[in-house]
């Protein structure tokens, strides 16, 4: 559906003609948010659409004779894993969302497939971002889809075979000295002086709107609300999307006040929402020397960091840390325990609820572990010979 | 639906009771196919249905009251390829099935699926496969998801993202001097000295159910059949499972007596149906010295041989060959100008289109090429820097 406007989302009395390219509020420089004016989310339309994220089309930014730039993404599964439930004694059920089951194998390919169909919309002759791990295959897929040349702007130490992804759907890639926000610092200068449209997260107000159908998602498939979101957290788009589309689908009226509660993960090596969550700062300040085996993780400053702590604490959540060998334990009991394609950010959603349930947490109702993206995509990992 | 009985792919009055475990018919080794009483196959019904190849429960071997062994396998997208359609000039739409998209990223999900369902209610405690590339990994999953123990029969030179991918998922991985044929001796070795469950192509009647669903999508998406399908063919057991559901679903009133041309793509290092196709033979003759960089195409002997050359002669297809540079070019293609996440095989059936389209072919309906499985299967491949 067409949108309302765009609304900060520090000041939601600063709003913005959503029929034109924007980046963040002018006058403060936080995200934009997309306002809808009607929703009208029928059930009955939904089950008869193919099950690709856009088939909330009436929750979407698009034109009613609008076809998106997509490739299928969404309608991952929720799996039951029934052997972690028993092991962890859970007495709610335990689901995985297994997003590695997106084009490109991660959950990046959902906000890009949104950010790139506005972009394209509004005639966009090139699209740039930095990117941690994921998000710089995902945007060149969709760029190749769209028909759009794609400047990627990555970390040297990226592992290969993400470097090549993205050269493999034509992106130029530029190999920066630094992480991920110096990475996007370089971006936001090619923006400036190329007039490239910069999808970094956040930057523009569309990325959002694609990861928010995660919840539509788990809303459809649970019938209501599940108790907790255990989300491994870099930039926090899925975590910011997802809290506004509860709102909206209270709105709709397909659930009611009730919230579940979000519980950020993040790796001990690089955990600045954790550090502020703690300190009960507003905010939170960079991480310095961030360095994990998650790369998807290793975000040491988010734009988002604000919308985060909020939604964090509005949903009576939380936010903890874990460590690199957790991850990887915890990667393969996915992996031999239930079968699924967890990669080291799933493994750190396992890890959490591992503490969570040692230090006696009950949960509301059904846990949702967020599986962010396939292990295939960081190549073989250094292993001993079975 | 529970099956009614299995007949033998040869003669069909060979029957064999489908509630115990089966392998070849023991008359005269030919692969069994599993048929089914009634199918009472509504949309309305499916509609509803989670979007799993499971949604086709009435023409799967499962009862009614039976959970599948499932990671969410099917469902995948039917993507429009339009720049490549106005390219080759095809006065039909084009599409691609991307099965990259499912578990293990790559088709052989959905066999492992309906194998390891029924070696489960069978009672099975190991599984046992050969793979030439991604069956491999797919069974380690579906085995991990079932609680079931795997052992895995690869080649020695099989890619280490493929050998790893197994491990993870707690299967044993037994590396072998020679290809998948020399493999598939080594596992009916195992299965006959232990009693674990051979699950090699054909070998048993399940997996086929599982790839037949392939149809059954193309089918639910077109509103009919397609006038081609370009399948990139190892072992074949898609293109037989095809041309069963094709029959099915005639059966069950969703089409009439038309059918898709059948077209068979091999390597030009390994092509025996192709050979086979050409020289009119009944059956194939072993390749020798098999290579191509498509791993999932170096099969030099097939059980389905006869069944693959009798679907694509009564289809009225064909069977060619592509080099591997042929290959990667068109993989490079499909990534480029379409951002799908194209593998080699994928980029064989789109090499095996650009011949038959400069051939002057007309289609009778949308071409559908067969994307088998995601380029991030095989690793980095050596390329220049950019």
């Amino acid at each position: 559906v067409r949108p309302q406007h765009l609304a900060c989302s520090l000041d939601d009395s600063h709003r913005y003609d959503a029929e034109r390219p924007a980046t963040t509020c002018p006058l403060d420089e936080a995200p934009l948010l997309v306002r809808y004016a009607r929703m009208d989310l029928s059930r009955t339309a939904l089950a008869a659409r193919a099950p690709s994220m856009w088939r909330y089309r009436e929750a979407l930014p698009l034109d009613d004779d609008e076809e998106p730039v997509t490739l299928g993404e969404g309608g991952t599964p929720l799996l039951r894993a029934g052997r972690l439930e028993q092991q962890l004694q859970l007495e709610v059920p335990l689901f995985v969302k297994d997003e590695s089951r997106n084009p490109t194998a991660s959950f990046k390919s959902r906000g890009m497939s949104a950010a790139v169909t506005r972009a394209k919309k509004f005639g966009a002759r090139e699209l740039v971002a930095p990117s941690a791990g994921n998000a710089g295959g995902a945007l060149a897929a969709y760029g190749a889809r769209a028909g759009i040349a794609v400047t990627v702007f990555l970390p040297r130490d990226t592992p290969p075979i993400l470097i090549e992804e993205c050269r493999t759907y034509g992106a130029r890639v530029v190999l920066v000295d630094g992480l991920i926000d110096d990475a996007g610092k370089r971006a936001a200068a090619h923006a400036r002086e190329t007039g490239a449209f910069n999808v970094a997260t956040l930057r523009e107000p569309y990325r959002i709107e694609g990861k928010k159908t995660m919840a539509y998602e788990l809303v459809e498939a649970l019938g209501g609300v599940p108790g907790a979101i255990i989300y491994p957290t870099g930039g926090g788009t899925g975590l910011i999307g997802m809290w506004k589309a509860f709102d909206e689908l209270e709105g709709a009226g397909w659930i009611g006040a009730e919230r579940p509660q979000l519980i950020c993960v993040q790796a001990s090596g690089c955990a600045p929402i954790v550090r502020a969550f703690e300190a009960g700062a507003l905010a939170a300040t960079r991480w310095e020397n961030a360095s994990t085996a998650a790369w998807g993780l290793r975000v040491p400053a988010a734009i988002g960091d604000r919308l985060m702590l909020r939604a964090i604490r509005d949903s009576r959540g939380t936010a903890l840390a874990v460590d690199d060998e957790m991850m990887s334990r915890e990667m393969a009991a996915l992996r031999t325990s239930e079968g699924i394609d967890a990669g080291e950010e799933g493994g750190a959603a396992l890890a959490a609820l591992r503490v969570l349930a040692a230090g006696g947490a009950r949960f509301a109702g059904p846990v949702v572990l967020f599986n962010t993206g396939s292990a295939l995509k960081y190549g073989p990992r250094a292993r001993p010979a079975a």
